[in-house]
């Protein structure tokens, strides 16, 4: 059974390649949607896009909303969203995605460390599984994939 | 005009305090939802209500799940969903409500000080208003409340 | 907080009347909704109001099709939809409520014995809270109502 | 006419092998989705691939999840549901299924033998379709799938 | 149980004022909402309201536009809607709300005589009761208001 | 532009050739959409494929419960909904295609004679576009399918 | 029959006035819903309870979305969305509230002179009726209001 | 990543086609929808297709009801909706679009020059991305459409 799979969360470790790797390398049918995971254009799209802003609030909106295209298509595409929190930075951009796929109906997958547990507690009561690393969301990719 | 709003986020200062007198002083057409606001409760309803977990992620299980009762009905019910950010705590399940709040297509207001508008930016985006302190929360209440 | 809450589920034993007596004596601000629970005029409604009927399957077609209003309204006005699974009976239409009222996205309590874990899984999986007694269904609504 | 459909319900016999048999035959434009049809694979998913679980509601909790990703996707996904009802177990699964499909207003298709009808009488009067059995499942499919 | 109820559907006899007379004198919690049912008003609201038309189509036009606004307020709002087709005029409107109450999913209970079966065939499919006079539309009222 | 179109309404005349044949000639991108129009197992296929009914209210039932299968996936597969209302028998089923096509924002093409403006307002009233004749609605498919 | 009616559109002449006071004089059971009819206060809002802004894009943002709480909320709640048009301004925001309303399915009233007639076409051809002065509104809403 | 486009607004000048080179020029992986941008046969198409009328308000009627067909389906189908705000014309019909297409839940990119900022204030406030030329909505859609 085929799926489409967004990858939300944090962007600073390859776990996006290993999934994207493990698809590939067991013929997965699954379409996989990223937002932008380059750093820089992602923060600077908005003033180099659509012009300079003086004030940060304003440079971070404008940025924050062309994204939300891209991340609001997919998470509307997505049959499956899988959101990774890591172990540094805030990442409630992480969270607000997990939120929205809950109110869409998708089906989240949650990846993090066993630490992170008390505080993402309402976020993984509204997931269908929760992941501790990469592997085992490939693992679970690869099960639900199986033909029958 | 009257409304319905649910005060999500974070439970450690007495914000919520501070809407409910001047919605009182002002008579303001406001019925206010809550969270459990009681930390020691909120943590512990899962295991108090429904009986004793070893593990610490199914006790955080059942807690979130109970207390996600209050929030989807609140969600649901509001015109208006406040989500104020503080400086301490992780707040992804505030995080989280601004997402669930944005695909239910209620009108957010978020509160947070000028330091977190990097990392909240994607919220922010979705946000109909930014305020950085309850004092403005308020002044919005009113300003929306008036007949004319 | 106040809330709707529909009772489905088994009808041969006293477990509504025990939450309503909580209700009562605790003054929770709570509506209750409940499926015919008079077996007798439940199964021959349709007959009754409409017509004889010869063959079994129409008998049940036509009283099924008339509860059903019933059901479909009250699982549409519910914030909170409580099932409760006995020890005798095949209990599909309890299921088959369970099922409405996860995609209408409603909250679910579901009450059964500990005999009954696997068998209901996948309900329970879907569920806010699966409590194994009535006392807990209470409590879990006491603890749902408190104002804070 | 094409038609995506969905094959819910008991897996301890071969009835999903002789639609699919007779779609191949017939070269009816149908695309199938099933669950997992493994009986022992469903039960163990969630320890096998998340980690073991010594209460035993947990270890069905997390498989049941797991799977819920499979079932709500081809849910959503199929215009027709057809669930079987067989003679042993409880099948409250089943029953839950076809809730869902009804809520999501999916064409629902049930197949039982004439002894379950009284307990399936809520689940037949929410159903495009009663059969008595999977011939009869077939020949509806191939009716449906003429062009005019 | 309380309900709001539509009645739609012919308007050339006096079968509206005998449910409200058994709503009222059996004192059911029933709201009754209605079209326009003076028959004259109905057709001439156009070109009454709003300025003289030449052409036939677009007197009828202004007229169906403006009556819309209480059919699809009454139909949205309604629990139930009741539909009752009589033995004269073509009654395309009657069966247009049905087809609309359907899609909305509100619980469809059909009145008419049995020589109209056979035509009547795909709209008594959707409904949830098909009556043959108004007295048992009555008694469906009534049984569905009992309390439990 | 590509569209979907479902050609619901009667049966009796060629109509729904002649508007494949201009698309086919025309070489226009629109999937054709049909219900069963061999009015004889349409009206049969109830009792040909479940069984035989003695009472012709269920034998009609049947039918036309598993005709809405196909009805309904068809209704909410396509952009246009075309329903053409011939001069003979009742035709209800064609408008309460349309009423459920109109609640699902489906847009709506009507084509009648000018004799059948007056019972056919309120349908004409929902409709995007009234043909008079067969040829028109083909001309509005040329139209609306250019590429600019 | 009770309705639920937001005036939308220009703000610069006292039809809101006239409708309220023919409400008043008539006793209609109807519930009005208004934007911020202050043009200043509008304008300033977001300057004045959010903070000062050099750019007049930001200026215009800050009030824009904060004003759209309130319409968004009265879009939502409203059965009747009347919108209109006077002969100056761009009324941009007036048309776009138009479309907002009929996407969500709400009935639309437009009120606007005879010279606008070719510019709102689109407008026009969504709204279930068209006044050329407040007057006809007001017979418009008397009309919809009568009890049968 | 891929987007279905809608370039809804103002037809004259040729903006739409410096999209469709770049499309092309840069390979992107976009599906363009457009409304009719021939203004004659989009104001004559009601009358050429459907017969004459006297009254330009039922000329201009038809016409405008035909042509949302094309709309309606195009706004239902797009990720992203451009609008374009030209110098001249009332252009009504593009905020009335950008009004459905934010009630869709639609990624709205809004185009105009800086003198119409003012105006336009409502719909900017709810568009992703507000570009002052069409260049910046070209390099806009290079950026939604990298792959990472």
């Amino acid at each position: 059974m085929k799926y489409t799979v967004y990858l939300s969360g944090e962007i600073h470790t390859e776990w996006r390649e290993k999934i994207k790797n493990a698809i590939s390398a067991n013929n997965l049918p699954i379409e996989i949607l990223t937002p932008n995971t380059d750093h820089s254009s992602s923060d600077e799209c908005g003033v180099d896009l659509l012009g300079a802003e003086e004030n940060p609030f304003w440079k971070d909106h404008k940025a924050a909303k062309i994204n939300s295209i891209r991340h609001m298509t997919a998470l509307g595409r997505a049959d499956i969203v899988v959101v990774r929190f890591g172990d540094k930075y805030k990442q409630w951009n992480a969270a607000f995605d997990a939120g929205i796929a809950t109110a869409l109906g998708k089906s989240l997958i949650i990846e993090h460390s066993k630490e992170l547990t008390h505080p993402l507690k309402e976020i993984d009561a509204a997931a269908m599984a929760t992941a501790e690393n990469t592997g085992q969301v490939i693992e679970l990719l690869k099960y639900l994939c199986r033909d029958y």
